[in-house]
């Protein structure tokens, strides 16, 4: 049977097949019409004989005419060749190693153990055929959102598969570069340079309804870009870079150059204007500092990677996109000069422009069941206050951590964390893993429990329509960068572990540039264990350790197991000292 | 035959009547079905034997179950028993006197004439059954706009109504007031107290479907507060004012303290945030200049009112407002500490707070056949520039003219007038006003003759969906207050004409508290003639005279008629003295 959806026009392409054992006579007839299909078989079953029937089932699918479908027939030939009992040996194999590279053990909380493995067990799922395919923003779980891809895939998901399935994030992220001639298309048609990729989507065009919400979000492109570069850094995957990446880095920093503009009454600072941040109930601002800050990156990656490319890579580069020199001065000019907003009175980034000069909103008048707010409050109530649906300037802070000090992160976290209302699902895993860095023991207990039960315990009421694939792997994120304190700016790999007091170990692996390590954090000390590869060099709390094979190197906390900490001006747990990862 | 809307559940009930006068033999036969009605005559008619058939066409309309279409009935009966020639000789009545009030007379550019005539025909035609309904934006003349009434009508159309048939206007403004539950049951939707007036509507419901340029117009509710005021000031009409007009000023005021708030950061001003202003290219601001400045003027206008009331009207006011003394001291208090943004570096009033620090837009690379710039660009690519739909400050400069100097209207003129595209047909009219004003007689003229010829000439290429009925009342205000000058702050009566060049003589009639007074420019001299009510007092470029019944006052022009002045700064005819008016 094949399937055409109406509006997308994407082709779903399955097929049945059936292997019947028995030693009993019988018929069997098929019928296939518009609407179904049909196989009736009549058994003259015996008492005492057995009949075993084995039903395979395959799924392809593509863009309409694009063949994909017709791949069924032969997908179920191979696999009623093979049989059931091979496709489940190869389908342990592949749980498995799933397992040996993703799984994180958590001892001293099994409820909490539970639900870390069925998240990973959710981000499995979703991403186990992602080549040529996205990751919907509820995976394979549920309705909710039509299948559509965000910005979700590249800030909350790739983390996990660039660390225990490199392979899944390059596919991933070949997907994105796929789309790049859809981006291209999108941008003229915008009125831009370069290429913008669509906010949401499901075959590279654009599907928001809202653009206040969905076009206005351009930071996906930065996001994409700030994706496949930490993919490279930690996989060492430089073929994808100079073959795939480097194209995309070019054409979305043609987009921000043409996006922004250098401004006379902000000394010349490039300023970014009409844009939404990730933060939704603040839509259309001007000088968004997560997204300026993001293509500040952008933009800096794009002028070190051409740079960087070889002779033929750079020829191909400059082949596929026009690329002129004076374009990559122009970037980094346009980075260099990159308006990040900062608020002298209140000692933090402003999220935008016109941020901190809106009303106060009226937590104490706002009722339990009125949130959500987005859907008991007209838009214009929620962009006229100072209300955050989710981390926008401290999810930038994550990303970019190594710009900011911990005294720096903990400024904006008192101002930012009081007026968040969390009602995206993207939202506390960021939390979390700022307030571990800046010694917010509780709250990062927390808003971790928070994130990680979101499915499982339907904290949302929503599950129904499927799993929050994001908030999984920014779950997953929560655990490593937050309670274990990665960092890995620049492919630096450092650890600062801080395992909450509840817990008595933490051990996870880690793919890094072809190795495989594994770390292991209790109270009493913290073991990393290179099981793949050649020797590699980490930081633990500031320590080089030169990881070898079979050579475990353990090492005693620098400061005791936390106390819980009450987070706010004042309240900061003394014992943790100020100091960035 | 009655019709039912689907949406806003309109009855339009209509009906005919036959009265037929033939000494020849004849049959009749009606049929009525669900789609229509016949009636079928056959006659037996003779050579030379007259047959005179007349028919009678009624129609009504109110919402469903008024009961409204029934009086189709009653009005045929009626007019079959009056008969044709009575009816066609009251019509002739009401339309000499709608000419005797309202003709515009201007000699020596007959084309011109022509225009002016036609376009008032137009407001007649559009006003003349105003009782309990309102004035479509396009009139009834085609079906743009849906018969949805905007702030147009009390902007653009009641001065023209105001100064020739007052009790058309006081109909327009009993209309809104009888709008006012549904204006209080959208202020609880949206969350605000008193009243919020929708942006487009039919039945008195919100029938804007895009809310950046619909509902956040929150200015309708003050440009409604400016417009009674205007009316009851010009009219005399103050049992209008105590009856109905109070609660509306009592309603609104009560909206604006709620929208807006007292900022600590803007050293206590009152901000109102999240707002979009006339100029649909720039929405969803912070203190828009227009914005601002209107509803300081519908909060001190209801405080006004308030205190002067007598206390019998003030009774019945709080007992159907609910109204509490300190409410009054609080729209004072936001009123007088209201922020007005001024930018000190360009020496003009900002639109509102991020309108100077947009991008430039490239006029240079916009082609003519991009205009109107809406049908053709993102409306973030025109949210995120420096560019203006439809006179926005400077229509706030001329609605509250008395507080700016010429020399301020200069500056902003010269700042606005470059970057606005007029892709609204509101905008030239207000533009030629201030231009005449300042003294850039050519650019008033131009801006006239847009205004004008804007449906006669089909400008827009777009007069088959309807007359722009707005832009016609306009055009008139641009007549009076543009080149004869009227003034008419706190009712007080001023002219200052300046007669383009190229007409011999401009007269027009004004109704000014039951008083007709009739004014002829050329350029010889200025004749004020009462010819209708009591002596009254007005003032003649700066001269104050008393107007007697039968005893015109003629005045020579202080300054000669104008030589034709370029605009731009620097470029303006010195013989023209810097003056407000």
């Amino acid at each position: 049977m094949t399937y055409i959806t109406c509006g997308s026009r994407l082709e779903l392409g399955c097929g049945m097949d059936h292997v019947l054992e028995t030693s009993s006579p019988y018929e069997t007839a098929a019928e296939c019409n518009e609407t179904g299909a049909t196989v009736t078989l009549h058994i003259a079953g015996r008492a005492g004989t057995p009949i075993r029937l084995t039903k395979f089932l395959a799924y392809h699918y593509g863009t309409e005419d694009s063949g994909k479908s017709n791949a069924v027939g032969t997908s179920l030939d191979q696999a009623v060749a093979r049989g059931f009992t091979a496709l489940l040996a190869e389908q342990e194999e592949n749980v498995a190693q799933f397992w040996a590279s993703a799984d994180v053990e958590l001892e001293g909380d099994p409820a909490t153990q539970q639900v870390i493995r069925w998240n990973n067990f959710q981000l499995m799922q979703a991403s186990a055929r992602v080549h040529g395919h996205g990751i919907g923003a509820r995976g394979l779980t549920g309705r909710s959102y039509e299948g559509h891809y965000f910005w979700d895939t590249e800030i909350y998901v790739l983390p996990f598969l660039t660390y225990t399935a490199p392979d899944a994030a390059r596919a991933v992220l070949k997907f994105r570069y796929d789309m790049l001639p859809q981006a291209r298309a999108r941008a003229v048609e915008l009125g831009h340079r370069g290429a913008t990729f669509p906010w949401r989507t499901i075959n590279g065009n654009e599907a928001s309804a809202y653009y206040a919400a969905g076009t206005a979000q351009y930071h996906i492109n930065a996001d994409i870009a700030y994706a496949l570069n930490k993919y490279v850094e930690i996989s060492g995957d430089n073929e994808f870079l100079s073959r795939y990446g480097a194209e995309i880095l070019v054409e979305t920093a043609r987009f921000w150059l043409d996006l922004g503009f250098f401004s006379n009454r902000r000394k010349g600072k490039f300023c970014i204007n009409g844009v939404t941040g990730p933060d939704e109930y603040n839509a259309v601002v001007d000088n968004n500092y997560f997204t300026n800050l993001m293509a500040q990156e952008n933009l800096r990656l794009a002028a070190k990677v051409v740079g960087a490319l070889d002779p033929d890579a750079r020829a191909r580069l400059v082949s596929r996109t026009g690329l002129e020199p004076d374009e990559v001065v122009a970037w980094t000019e346009a980075a260099d000069r990159m308006y990040l907003p900062y608020d002298a009175r209140l000692d933090v980034h402003p999220q935008d422009d016109s941020f901190l000069d809106k009303e106060l909103w009226d937590f104490e008048s706002t009722p339990e069941e009125n949130y959500p707010l987005l859907l008991h409050y007209h838009p214009l109530n929620l962009y006229r206050a100072q209300i955050i649906k989710q981390a926008d300037t401290l999810l930038a802070m994550f990303l970019m951590n190594g710009h900011f000090s911990a005294d720096e992160k903990k400024r904006n976290f008192d101002y930012y964390d009081p007026i968040t209302t969390h009602d995206s699902s993207l939202s506390v895993c960021i939390q979390s893993i700022i307030a571990s860095e800046i010694g917010y023991s509780a709250k990062a207990i927390d808003y971790f429990n928070f994130a990680a039960a979101m499915d499982l315990s339907d904290i949302g009421g929503n599950v129904k329509h499927g799993a929050h694939v994001a908030s999984i792997g920014g779950t997953w994120m929560a655990l490593i960068y937050g309670f274990a304190g990665l960092r890995d700016g620049g492919g630096k790999i450092s650890f600062r572990p801080r395992l909450p007091r509840d817990w008595d170990r933490l051990r996870f692996p880690l793919m890094i540039r072809g190795r495989r390590i594994r770390v292991s954090i209790d109270h009493e000390e913290t073991v990393y264990r290179l099981e793949v590869g050649d020797a590699i060099e980490i930081m633990h709390e500031g320590e080089r350790l030169r990881l070898r094979p079979h050579a475990p190197e353990a090492r005693r906390p620098t400061t005791r197991s936390q106390p819980v900490a009450k987070p706010g001006p004042g309240a900061v747990d003394p014992a943790i000292p100020d100091d960035t990862a």
